[in-house]
């Protein structure tokens, strides 16, 4: 028998993610951070964008949030690197 | 009579700003290259947005690079500073 440590990444109740480091699972919560400041900027530009699109596009920028600071800083976009993508979250609900 | 010096901002042949101090100009200048870089990764990310879209939200996004930068980074999002807000482009066609 062996007992194992996992580290869920929750969100108002729901459970988002788990992981088996806790590091991962930390940067893991840090993106969801990211992802809802950037949803409530987008709400407040002058882009009619529909709810969907508002939280989808904020977690793709939070996903590629070092490529976005590089080109919102006028440098060369640069190329997506190619850690593992991070799955898509299943809305556990 | 008088002679005074303005500085245009011309993209694809079209002129998009006219300014009388070159800092402005430049400044105006490189939020439209920052904009361009925005419109191709938000054309790549997984989120269907149209043209006009995609366009406008690359504008917005350009013109609050700072917030956003903040944003991306995890930041508390930084109130807009209330300096004269840009005027919007008019499409000189």
């Amino acid at each position: 028998m062996a007992v194992e440590v996992c580290y869920k990444v929750v969100r108002d109740g729901v459970e988002r993610m788990t992981f088996t480091s806790k590091k991962e699972a930390d940067a893991y919560d840090k993106m969801l951070d990211i992802a809802e400041a950037l949803e409530t900027m987008l709400g407040e530009v002058d882009v009619p964008l529909s709810e969907q699109q508002n939280e989808a596009l904020a977690l793709e920028m939070a996903k590629r949030k070092d490529q976005f600071i590089a080109a919102l800083k006028g440098g060369k976009p640069t190329p997506p690197n190619n850690k593992a993508k991070v799955t898509d979250i299943k809305k556990v609900s």
